[in-house]
Parts: C-alpha cells; structure tokens; sequence
C-alpha cells in the first residue's frame, strides 16, 4: 500500500491493495514494487531477490516505535500492583516505588547487562514486526549514567536487526541529588553531557519531559537552546497531564510532540498548523487506565499523526505496538490507514527518516508479511495475527534471526 | 494462592502465595498442596506426580472463560474497518454486516466445519492458559441451525483438552425470517429446541440477549419460565446498552449477568444483593471502543465479579482473557487478587462449578505455570507473559498437547 498523505484524514478507501503484489529488492533496498508477475523477469536480469505475495499474505512496512524507555534494568510490577489497589503516587513512591526506583535500578546495572536488557526486548518487539526502535535514556540522570545508558544502547543497536534510535532523555525528570535546583542541573548536563554525546555520536536527539513535577517551559528554554546550537533535534514528553508541552515543542521546532492525553483544542489547533508530529501513547492509557490522546480531533485539524508504544517499566509495560495501536483505533474511531501511517510513514516522520516507512523503490527493505489474505484482518485481530515474516534491509530476521 | 473471598473486594494482602511450592495431583485431580520439600515423600509413597515450583515459575489455577461465542464461521473485520471509519451500525447492515452477516456464515458451514473452527481456537486459548472455556450457540437462530452449533461444540469439546461448557443462545437476536414476531420464534424455540437438547444432552444452559433491537423482558419471561422448567441453568446478556437485563436475570435466578456497561446504580446494587455473578466483558469494550463495566462498584456493592473475553467475531474479536483482564485492572482500579479471582474461582461459580477455579486437594489439576518468581509480573505485563506450562486434568497439554 502506498501514497499514503502526509497528514490529516485518510479514508480506508484511499489505500490501494496490490493484488498478487511482489517485492524486487536489490541489496538493503527496494527495487521495485507492483503485481509480481511483472517482476519476475527483472527479477532473473537483475538475479535480485523478488518476494512473491499470494492470496495468503498481505506486506506492510516495518513497523516504526518512535518514543520507547526500553532501556532499563528491574521490574515495577509492585507499583502496577499498588496503583490498581488505588495506592497514590504518593504512596507508591513511599513504598519504594516510581521512576526514582528504575533510575536506582538502572544506575546499579552495568552497561553489558543494559545492552542485554535492550536486545532483549528490541527482539520481543521485531518479531512483532517493529523494525525501527526509537530507545530513550532517562534513567540513568547523570553525565556518567546517561553515557552509560545510551553507550548501551548504540551497542545493543550493533547487536540487534532492528535499527534503534537512540534519544538523550536526560531531562526525564530532576534526579534527588538536584532537589530543589532544576537549572543546575540542566545547565549540568548542557554543559557536560550534550557536547560528549556528539563527541561519541551517541544520538542526535533530545527529549525532555514537561509536567508539573518534572520541568517546566521556563527551565528547559535554555537546555532546548543549546541542544539546538549543537545541532541536535528535539523532541517533547507534552501534555501529558497539564497542557504546555505541547506549545514548547512548536515553538523549539520539534520533530513530535508525545503523550497528548491532556490537549485541548487549543494545543490540537497548535499541532495542527506545525511540522511538529503528534505522537498518541495508547500503551500509557492501557497501563494507567486513562484517557487516550485525541488522536481523531488531532486528524481532523490535520495534524499528522504517529503511534507509539512508550514501553517503559513505569507506565508502560505492556510493549506491543500493534495490540496497542489498534485499540487506540476502536476508541478514537481511526481508520485502519490512519491506524497503519500512525505506525509506518507518519512515523518516519517523527523520526526524520525519509529511507522508510513506505514500500516503494528507493526506501529500504523493511517489511512484515503477515498471514492473511485481507490486510483489515491485522488490526481487527488486535495483535492476536503475527507476523509470519519479518524483513529488515533486505534480509529475513524473524522466523530465522540474523545479526545485524 | 488460596481462600479467596466470594464476593466483594479482595486486597492482594490477603494472597498467601506458598513459596517453594508444590501440587501432588492424583489422576485428574490434586491430591494436595504446599511446600514442595514436605510433599517429596508422599510423592514416593503415592507414586503420585509431583509439580514442584521453583523460585522461576508460578501457578495459578487454570483461566476460566465463561463467556465466548468461538463458534462460528466467516470474519467480521470489513465491520470492525467500517465502524472504527466512522460508520453507523445501520451503514454496516447495509454493507451486509452485522450479526446477520455471521448467521449467514455459520449457516453455511457444516457441522465438521464448525467443530474444526472451534477447536482451533479453543487450542488458541488453551495455550493463553484458559483451560475451561463457555461456547454458546446464537449464529444458528433456527431449531435446526442451533441443534448443528451445540453439536460442533459437543464434537469440539471431545477434540480438545479444555472442557467446553456448551450454552443454548438461540434468542441472541430475531432471525429475520421471524421479523416482526419475536414472540412466535422464542414459542417455537422453547417447543422445539430446548426439548431436544436435554434429549442430546448438548447444553444444560440457555442465555439470551436482552436490548433493545434483540429481546425485551416481556418477550423473553415465558421463554425463560419454560427453560427453568425443562431444568435449564439461565445466564443473560445484560445492561450492554440499555440498563434492564440485569433485573431480568436476578428474578430468574440467572447464574450470570454479563456486559453491564450500562449498568447504574440500581443495577450494581441489585447485582450486590443477589447470588447472580456480575460478568465483565472487557474485550467488547476494547473491541468497540466503548467503556467498560463498572467493575469496581460492582465490588464494592459486595457483587461476585468474573471477567470473561466475549470472543466473537463481531464486537469482540482480539480472543485474549489475560491482556483483557488485564487491561480492566487498569482502568477499573482492580487489584491482582480480584482480577485473578474474576478469571479463576469467581468465573468457576458463574458456570456452576464446583470441582475447578482454586489450587486446593480435591478440586481438578487444572493449572497455569508462568515463567516467572512474582505473581504481580503476570498482570503487569498485560498478557506478554506467557504461559510455560498448560496442566488440563492432571496432563500438561502445553507446550506437549495431547488430545483429551
């Protein structure tokens, strides 16, 4: 399926199903795409792979997760417990719990162990057909730690067929050593982290998480700008639960503004009129028991609009991209294509990667067969289809993993 | 974990997991339970298999579904497309979907045909850890249709490890061939039908579905008072969209009212104040996008609470009790305990028995091990555990199937 618009509504009427479809890949990319018997030819010229679809297998692109905390040690199953027994953040925290107990968790692991920990479940998710990881850091919350957590990562980007992506979130939230001073810390890590993630070219991307308890737009205004002046891109945890995130990403240029749960119309009329990409976390909503973002009033404007899992230990824990985005789709009433662009182009979008997330010629050879002659099954089985196969640059690496 | 409560709420303080522990079955049954080391020697005595649970797993008992609709043939995903694209249910009608579209379908195939659909999916859910599951009828809708689908169930239940509970739901809706005259369907039904499968012994259970557009309480009374008559255990689709089934079910007796998402106040308490078991169906909401039932004042109000998938094709096809039950933890504020016991022993007296739904010596070694040391993992990761080991009458029948 293919053209698929680059925001705003999409009718299911739109998408454009290739009948007995075929794949010419040549190396890590797309060759051609049409009816494979017009391929098979070329296909001998050229002695490139051709990837023949019968009646019984329906491709899309790799799937593409744009906002994921997989990069984690330790388990918060007791705070899951606690806050559906009707425990407060208050007393969760006093139990032991919240994000304070991932960063403890996090900061004793060694960094082989947090890149054991990341192919792990990068793993879990490409066998779910999620080609395209984007992993924050966040738990670590110190230059050292937050080297550590994203040094992780790029190794375990080496050790995965999935692509990750790796994002500074060292604005996650202000670490206890710093109670009470926001700006030193931040100043702290602009200072002295920013400059050695270059260094290591450890990831061009920036995170903060902007919340009443985390950072507000007045603090962050100067970590975003110099973020900004080493040549990072931006991305915003916003409007999670207070709506101002949302405007701090537009006005800083972000790529994607995510979480949403709490925007208004004003917020969605700001997304709207801006490049930024709206991001919906259903997974948060289904871990918290919450509302969704507004992800059907956000199309309406024409914002475009991407899916993510948030897999985290906190919020989170479910991880699975596709159960998620197709529940979102019950409750805000999307089409499948806006359902499927959410997780493959739109996504690429948020991620600044034009060299996926469609399968035509030119962009890599990403894809996932699932078994089905009718691809509205994939959603409507609401992650219960799997995928039979899953193709990473060219090659197959799920049902016969192949290292990167 | 033991002696849970009957009915209302259940603090996960009041779990007594048996660290260490071990089940000595005895044929089909458990012959008793506690720490492995004080169960060796019997074990030898006996000749009896021992189950000894390291510190990596857990068991629970095994998951009881008491309420699905896996009979059935054809998909519904072009409705599933259609409605989350903005469609009324009419447009849906009009496009040949719809409950009809299913009655068409199921018609279609034949008994052999029906019992291979439901066994593969009872095998779906038997490897999800579900180990007793209720089929009901309702796609037949004519005295020889229905008789066809409570004998697919009869010859799947004889083909599959888990135990099938078969329910007559000949009045799920009006067959259009009786438009108009609701009254002289169930007349017909209730002369020729119900005879017939205490005759064959198919089912000892009749439901119905009481809404508007489906049956009203009126029309359904002498329906119900012939069942009764004849010996039929009664169970009730209720308050799914408008609120009085519930009411229907507790002056019948009903063993279960299910749905309940309409349910208010006056239902809740009603519900609290009867033996009838209150069956959440979080998988309709999540299928359709719709809240759910009110499980928590359901609770609260002192009612017993099961958690059932309503797999079907239409409003509820995903088919995954755990992510489900899960899911309503969340949003309902439920802790581990009275989710669990909504799948295990709460559910066990929905469907009237006695002999399964907790891990105590006497009752069937039906039991699920998860690969994990915490049972709080279980929820926690939504329905992305899965299970190691399916026990099914003292077998294990997963991942080693064995037919019953």
């Amino acid at each position: 399926m293919v053209h698929l618009v680059e925001r705003g509504p999409i009718a299911d009427e739109s998408l454009r199903p290739i009948g007995e479809g075929g794949l010419l890949l040549q190396g890590e990319l797309i060759y051609r795409v049409g009816a494979f018997s017009d391929l098979r030819l070329e296909a001998e010229t050229l002695q490139a792979t051709i990837i023949e679809l019968t009646e019984d297998f329906v491709a899309l692109p790799g799937f593409i997760d744009v906002h994921t905390h997989i990069c984690f040690a330790g388990s918060r199953a007791q705070d899951y417990a606690l806050r559906n027994a009707g425990k407060t953040y208050l007393e969760i925290a006093a139990a032991g719990g919240g994000i304070w107990d991932s960063v403890q968790q996090t900061r004793r692991a060694d960094q082989a162990e947090l890149t054991r920990l990341t192919v792990q479940r990068a793993t879990r998710h490409l066998r779910g057909g999620v080609t395209t990881i984007e992993v924050k850091s966040g738990y670590g919350l110190s230059v050292a730690e937050e080297l550590k957590q994203l040094r992780a990562i790029k190794e375990a980007d080496s050790q995965t067929a999935a692509d990750l992506v790796a994002t500074c979130l060292a604005a996650h939230t202000l670490p206890r050593d710093y109670a009470g001073t926001p700006e030193a810390y931040l100043a702290e890590m602009a200072a002295q982290l920013l400059p050695q993630l270059k260094q290591e070219q450890l990831t061009n991307r920036v995170d903060a998480f902007l919340e009443q308890g985390a950072f507000s737009a007045a603090q962050i205004a100067p970590y975003f700008a110099e973020a900004r002046r080493l040549g990072f891109q931006l991305t915003v945890h916003a409007d999670q639960f207070s709506a101002f995130g949302s405007r701090v990403a537009v006005e800083a240029g972000a790529l994607s503004a995510d979480h949403l749960e709490a925007s208004s119309d004003d917020e969605i009329r700001l997304l709207a009129g801006s490049p930024t990409v709206a991001v919906a976390l259903p997974g948060a909503s289904l871990g918290l028991g919450c509302n969704f973002a507004p992800a059907r009033r956000l199309l309406d404007a024409g914002a475009s609009l991407a899916i993510a899992s948030d897999w985290n230990p906190g919020s989170a824990p479910m991880g699975d991209l596709l159960t998620q985005a197709a529940i979102l789709g019950t409750f805000e009433k999307l089409t499948a294509a806006e359902v499927l662009a959410g997780i493959t182009c739109r996504a690429a979008r948020a991620l600044d990667l034009a060299d996926r997330g469609r399968l035509v010629a030119g962009l890599l050879a990403d894809f996932v067969l699932f078994p089905t002659a009718d691809y509205a099954e994939i959603l409507y089985q609401q992650g219960q289809l799997r995928p039979a196969q899953v193709w990473k640059n060219g090659r197959c690496v799920h049902p016969s993993p192949a290292r990167a």
